[in-house]
C-alpha cells in the first residue's frame, strides 16, 4: 500500500486516498474483482474520517474503478484495463521544435471521408446541439441583424462576455465581463498568449506529453521548448518543473490541468493551487488550456489553476469548440494582467472574433441550453471512453496499458514490446482506421511506443470494429 | 503643361494624359470653368490617337474633375478642391514602429456613440446589403446546417474559394480555387503573409503614407519599417523603392495600389506591372491588401498588382469586409508560393475560419447579390466622397488641399499654415466629432500637418455639420 496520507501534502485528503487506491490497483495488489478495504479500515489506517474515505471510494466509483455491492462494500471492477505507467523522468532542456510536417501529414490523411477517424480530438456532429444553436443563432441573427454583421467591440461581445464571466465561478474564478477577451476559438487565446510573453527564440515549459497543437504553436512562433514529465494523475511534475525553471530561464509555463490531451487526467487541486504560487512567485507567467473542463465525468465541474490566481499572472484560455460548435470558432481568455497587451496583439493580428457566432453562442448560454447539453453530452462521453478502454483492452495485445480519463474524450495507450505508434498509425490507415502517433506528443519525438485513440465519436459497431481491427494489427505486428 | 506623353514609360498612353491634365489643374494651369484643350488639339500635341484623349477624358469625367458641355467639349469643373502637394522624397531607412498606443487611444475615442465617426474607415451599416445577407446567412444555415458548426477545411469552405477564384478573375488575376486561403478578415491576411515572409527584427517596406494598421501590425510582429514616398495619383515611387531596397535588406514590401487608404489613389496598370516584375527579379515577396478594390468609382474594376504575378511572388490579400459584413470576419489571400507555409501558419495560430459565416458570404456572392449591391454601393460612395470634398473646401481654411478619390471611402486632407492635425483631433473630438490625425500613418510621424476624413457615414445634415465644425475649428486655429 502506499503512503499514509499527509495534511501538508500536494492533494487534498480524499485525493490521497483515491490515489493510493489507484496505486494499489495499478501495481496489482488489488486484482479485478477483489474487495477494497472498507471504509472503516482506511479511515483508521490513513487516520482520516469515513466521509473522506467516502468521497475518495465514490470518486473512484464514478470513475469506473470500483463498483459498489449492496451491503458488502466497493469492489475493484472485473473488466479493468491497465492505466499507463508513470512516464519515467527526463532532464528537461530548451529544445527547438519540429512537429508541424508530420502533423500536417496526419491531419492531411484524417480527413478522409472514407476513414474512422480515432485520430482527431474533435467532438461527435452527433454530440453537438446543432438544432438548437442553429435555432438560437438565427433567433438573434433576425433581432440583433445589425449588430450581427456589424465589428464589435475588440474585446468581444458584451453579452458574450459576461456569459462567460458567469460561467467562470463554476470554474472557482471571480471574473468581471472585463477580465474576459473573446477569441476565434482557444487556439487563438494560446497563441495570443504565447506572443504577448515570449519572443522567438525564448523557451517555454511545456507537459511531456504535450498536446501537438500546442508543439506546433511554438513551432510556428519559433519558441523552444521545455519538456516536463507529467503524471495522468497529478499532471505537471511540480518538482522536475521547478529544477527546469533553475536552470532554464523560460518565459511560460503551458499546462492542460483539467483532462489533459492525451493523458486524460485531472490535476488535483492542492497542486493546482502549488503550481499558481510557485509560478507566482518566480513572475513567471501560467497559460492554461481548459477546453476539455466542461467535460468532467465526475459531478463537479473542476477548478481551474486560474481560481488560485491572486495575481493575475495566470492567463486562462477555453473555448466552446469541444461542446457546442467547433466551426463558430468562439475561444475566450482571461489574461489576467497581460489584458491590455492581448488585446492590442489581437486587435493588430486579426482584428475581432465574428459577431454574429459571439451573439449565437451568447444567446445559447443565457437561455441554460449549454447546461443541459453538458449533462448529456458528459454522460455520453463518459461512456464511449469506458467502451473505447474495454475494447481496446480485449482486443489489444496482452501488456497494452490505456489510460483512465477523469474527462474529454481521448486515450493515451501505450503498446507493449517493441510496437512503435507511427507503425501502428501507418498500418491502421491502411485499414481505413486514423489514430494518432505518440511521437506527435513530444518536441524529442517520445513516445513513439504510444498512440492516442479518440473516443469522440458515438459509440456503433463500426467504431467497435475499427479499434477491434487496429487491435488485431497491434497483435499481429508484436 | 506636363511633359508629353511616352510610350516606354509607366503608364499607358491615357494614363498619361489624364495625368497631365490633372497636373495643369492642381498647378492652376486651368483653372475651374476653364476650357481643356479640345479632343483634336490634346492628341496632336502628344502624338497620340482620338480615342486614348477621349478614354483620358472620360475617366476624369466619371471622377468628377471635367464636365462634358454639349457641342462645347470638356470644362474643369467649377466646384473644385485643390488636392494634395505631391509629397517630398525622403531616404527610407528602417524605422522600429511605435504606434500602437496612439492608435489604442484613438480607436476608444472613436467608439462612443454621441461621437461623429469621421475617423474611422468602417463601412456605414446603413450601405451594407444587412437584410439580404442575413436571409442568405439564414438559408444556408437551415441547408448545411451541420457544415455550419463543424470545422471547414484549413484552407476554408469549398464553395467560399471557387466564388473568391471567380472574382479573382475580374481583377485580372487567373486564380484556382486551390490558390485560396480563407482568413479572418484581411488583416489576418496581412498578419499571415507577414509572418510566413519575415521575423522579428527584419525590415519591410511600406507605403508613406501607410494605413496605420499595417503599421500596427509591424510593430505587433517587432519588424522594421522603411517608409517610400507615395504618390496620390501613381502610387509607391519606384525609384525610391529601388533605391531603398538596395540600400537596406528588406523582407517584403506592402502596397495597397487600389484606392490607397489614405491617399484614394490608384496605382496606373503599368506601374504595377513594373511594381511586380522589379520584387519578382529581387525575389522579394510583394504584399497587396485590395480591401478597396471592389469600391471603384470608374465603371472598370481595376486589376490587382497581383495580376501581374507571373512568379507566385505577390500575397495579395483581402475581405468582404468594406463592402458586405465588416463583423462576418471574412477575408481571403492568394499566397502564391507562399500558399504551403501559410496554411501551415494561420492552422497553428488560428486554426480556420468560422464555417457559418463563410457559407453566408459564399451564399449571398453565389445569388448574384453582392454585384447588385456593388453596384449601387461605389456610386454612393462617389457622391459621399464628392460632397464631403466640397464640404471640405467650403469650411476648411485657404489653403487645405484634399485628396481626390479614385475609389473607397477615405479622404486626406492637407492642413494649411502650422495647424497641426493631432491638435485638431482633439478640438474636434471635444465638439463630438472624430477624425484621424495624419502621423498615425507614418512611423516616424511625418504628415503633422494632415488628417483623415471618412466619408463612410451617409450624407446627411449631421455628417455636413460635422465637417462644417471642424472646418470652423480648424479656421479658428490657424
Amino acid at each position: 500500500m502506499g503512503a499514509t496520507v499527509s495534511r501538508s501534502a500536494d492533494a487534498f485528503l480524499y485525493e490521497q486516498v483515491e490515489r493510493q487506491v489507484r496505486e494499489m490497483i495499478d501495481t496489482g495488489v488489488l486484482k479485478p474483482g477483489d474487495r477494497v478495504p472498507s471504509l472503516r479500515r482506511m479511515s483508521r489506517h490513513n487516520r482520516v474520517s469515513i466521509a473522506t474515505v467516502t468521497q475518495a471510494y465514490l470518486a473512484l466509483e464514478r470513475k469506473g474503478l470500483l463498483e459498489a455491492r449492496e451491503k458488502s462494500g466497493y469492489y475493484v471492477r472485473r473488466r479493468q484495463a491497465a492505466t499507463v505507467p508513470r512516464p519515467v523522468s527526463q532532464p528537461g532542456t530548451a529544445r527547438r521544435v519540429q512537429v508541424g510536417d508530420v502533423v500536417e501529414t496526419i491531419l492531411g490523411a484524417v480527413h478522409r471521408p472514407d476513414v474512422v477517424s480515432l485520430g482527431l480530438a474533435n467532438p461527435s456532429p452527433e454530440l453537438l446541439p446543432v438544432k438548437a444553436l442553429t435555432r438560437a443563432m438565427i433567433r438573434v441573427a433576425g433581432r440583433r441583424r445589425l449588430a450581427s454583421v456589424r465589428y464589435s467591440m475588440p474585446e468581444g461581445v458584451g453579452e458574450l462576455r459576461r456569459q462567460i464571466a458567469y460561467r467562470g465561478h463554476g470554474m472557482g474564478c471571480a471574473l468581471a465581463p472585463e477580465d474576459v477577451l473573446v477569441t476565434s476559438g482557444a487556439t487563438e487565446g494560446l497563441a495570443t498568449a504565447l506572443q504577448v510573453v515570449a519572443r522567438s527564440g525564448d523557451a517555454v515549459a511545456v507537459e511531456s506529453p504535450c498536446y501537438f497543437q500546442i508543439l506546433r504553436l511554438i513551432e510556428s512562433l519559433g519558441l523552444l521548448a521545455v519538456e516536463v514529465r507529467t503524471d495522468p494523475d497529478t499532471g505537471l511534475d511540480l518538482d522536475a518543473l521547478d529544477r527546469a525553471l533553475d536552470r532554464v530561464p523560460v518565459k511560460a509555463v503551458i499546462t492542460v490541468p483539467n483532462f489533459h490531451n492525451p493523458l486524460g487526467g485531472l490535476m488535483p487541486e492542492a497542486r493546482k493551487q502549488r503550481l499558481v504560487a510557485m509560478l507566482a512567485a518566480r513572475r513567471i507567467p501560467l497559460i492554461e488550456d481548459d477546453v476539455y473542463g466542461d467535460l468532467h465525468f465526475d459531478d463537479l465541474r473542476p477548478r481551474v489553476a486560474k481560481a488560485f490566481d491572486e495575481t493575475g499572472n495566470v492567463i486562462l484560455c477555453s473555448s466552446f469548440s469541444k461542446t457546442l460548435a467547433p466551426g463558430y470558432r468562439v475561444g475566450w481568455m482571461a489574461p489576467g494582467r497581460y489584458l491590455r497587451p492581448a488585446v492590442t496583439l489581437r486587435r493588430a493580428l486579426s482584428g475581432t472574433t465574428a459577431s454574429l457566432t459571439q451573439l449565437a453562442v451568447s444567446e445559447f448560454l443565457a437561455t441554460g441550453a449549454y447546461d443541459r447539453t453538458l449533462r448529456s453530452v458528459r454522460r455520453t462521453y463518459a461512456d464511449q471512453v469506458e467502451r473505447a478502454r474495454y475494447a481496446i483492452a480485449e482486443h489489444f495485445p496482452e501488456g497494452t496499458r490505456v489510460s483512465r480519463p477523469a474527462g474529454g474524450f481521448v486515450l493515451w495507450v501505450e503498446l507493449p514490446g517493441n510496437l512503435e505508434g507511427e507503425a501502428l498509425f501507418h498500418a491502421a490507415l491502411a485499414r481505413g482506421v486514423s489514430i494518432t502517433p505518440g511521437t506527435l506528443f513530444s518536441a524529442t519525438r517520445r513516445f513513439r511506443s504510444y498512440v492516442r485513440i479518440s473516443a469522440g465519436l458515438p459509440w456503433s459497431e463500426r467504431v467497435e470494429q475499427a479499434i477491434a481491427s487496429v487491435g488485431e494489427l497491434a497483435r499481429s505486428m508484436t
